[in-house]
């Protein structure tokens, strides 16, 4: 980044590379304003003169900050794909639990990952940024793949590691276990955020979402617990009573 | 429509309602026009100057077939989703073979299906409508609901009447016959489709679209066929030598 004495962005000097307090504050002015208004109107749409408008300082220092309009919209997109990193987080947390010795247990943790699942990729801010990304992904394909790699299929991965864990406690069987995270996934998010991607205001209810997680994970737990805990075991047939 | 005698568009008269050639043909040019840019630029980007340039047609034309640009980009869309009927139509003459008697059959029909239901939807002008609608759904939330209701989820609709065909036949258990569909169709395309949302260049080669279409299809019936049919027909247990 940076950094003038230009009086017209009202900047106080500072080292170079080290944001002051005040230009740090309108960098982050400039970065909401701009963030609200790609959300809104699309890369296309939103003006550097809007952006500087809504965060209320001058185009210059929108341009002391950001050289143009696609390293704004970057810095934006990346920044937020950083934020994936919360749910993931709280994937991993849940995966972590080391108490898991039967498919009872599995079936608890999966389905308590399920939800946790659900309700993060179906966040308002997290939807609107996807929208946002596979809007402009012919544009920018290097970035909409950057955030493919850092956010969903990054997910992806951390289930199919914790996956493998189970698998080698003899619970699962996996095959590539890759493509078994994968199927969970979407057999977990597919309904309600393929939805959400069309209908902005369709969220599941507690309730809906509670079921889409269990049978997601009734049907992931009949193609891949291991053989030998499989008979007994199916949550359809005890929920029916059958045997 | 309407239809009038305004020299700048050329037009030659017509009876109400009914175009005459030329009238239609300016019209098909309008429509493709518009698509292009649509699709290339978004909503917000493309100018009526723009699509009437494009159409090679003057504006006053363009403004006699479409009172503005938001008809003219409702017509497009409802026009496009209309073509999703080509999927659902191939999807239908798949599922209404009637030879299907064992779970084999069936297995070879689900897994027939689900190759060509990856192949349809990620047809490249399949996608970037989607793409479209799905960067516009805030904007015209009604739009983007009947684009999802007519292909998506009519697409489900469809593969839930042929499962409840199978059910009665005693191959499979459904339960909720439309979530059957739906985990089916997840499992099928979130992995294409999903990747291909983000990065337009990636499709699956032949080989992997025929695995994931045979694994989905596994997946599947671990989880639904009738449990009268289920030992000794798990597709893995068979491929990796097991009982």
């Amino acid at each position: 980044m940076r950094q003038n004495d230009d009086p017209v962005t009202g900047g106080s000097p500072a080292a170079d590379g080290i944001p002051d307090g005040r230009s740090a504050r309108k960098r982050r002015a400039i970065m909401e304003a701009a963030t609200a208004l790609f959300l809104r109107d699309g890369y296309r749409s939103t003006s550097m003169d809007q952006v500087a408008a809504d965060a209320a300082v001058s185009k210059q220092t929108v341009y002391k900050h950001f050289a143009d309009k696609e390293q704004l919209f970057r810095e934006i997109v990346l920044g937020v794909t950083g934020n994936s990193e919360a749910i993931i987080t709280d994937l991993t947390s849940v995966l972590r639990d080391n108490d898991i010795g039967s498919i009872a247990d599995l079936r608890t943790v999966l389905t308590d990952l399920a939800r946790r699942y659900i309700d993060g990729v179906l966040r308002s801010n997290v939807l609107s940024l996807r929208r946002l990304i596979i809007a402009e992904a012919e544009r920018f394909p290097d970035l909409a793949r950057t955030y493919f790699e850092q956010a969903p299929s990054r997910g992806i991965n951390v289930i199919a590691a914790a996956l493998r864990t189970y698998e080698k406690r003899g619970l699962l069987d996996l095959g590539d276990a890759r493509l078994a995270a994968a199927h969970f996934a979407y057999l977990v998010l597919g309904i309600p955020q393929d939805r959400a991607q069309f209908c902005p205001e369709d969220r599941p209810s507690p309730a809906e979402r509670d079921l889409l997680a269990a049978e997601a994970v009734r049907v992931f737990l009949a193609a891949y617990q291991d053989s030998r805990h499989r008979s007994g075991n199916s949550a359809r047939d005890a929920k029916r009573g059958r045997d």
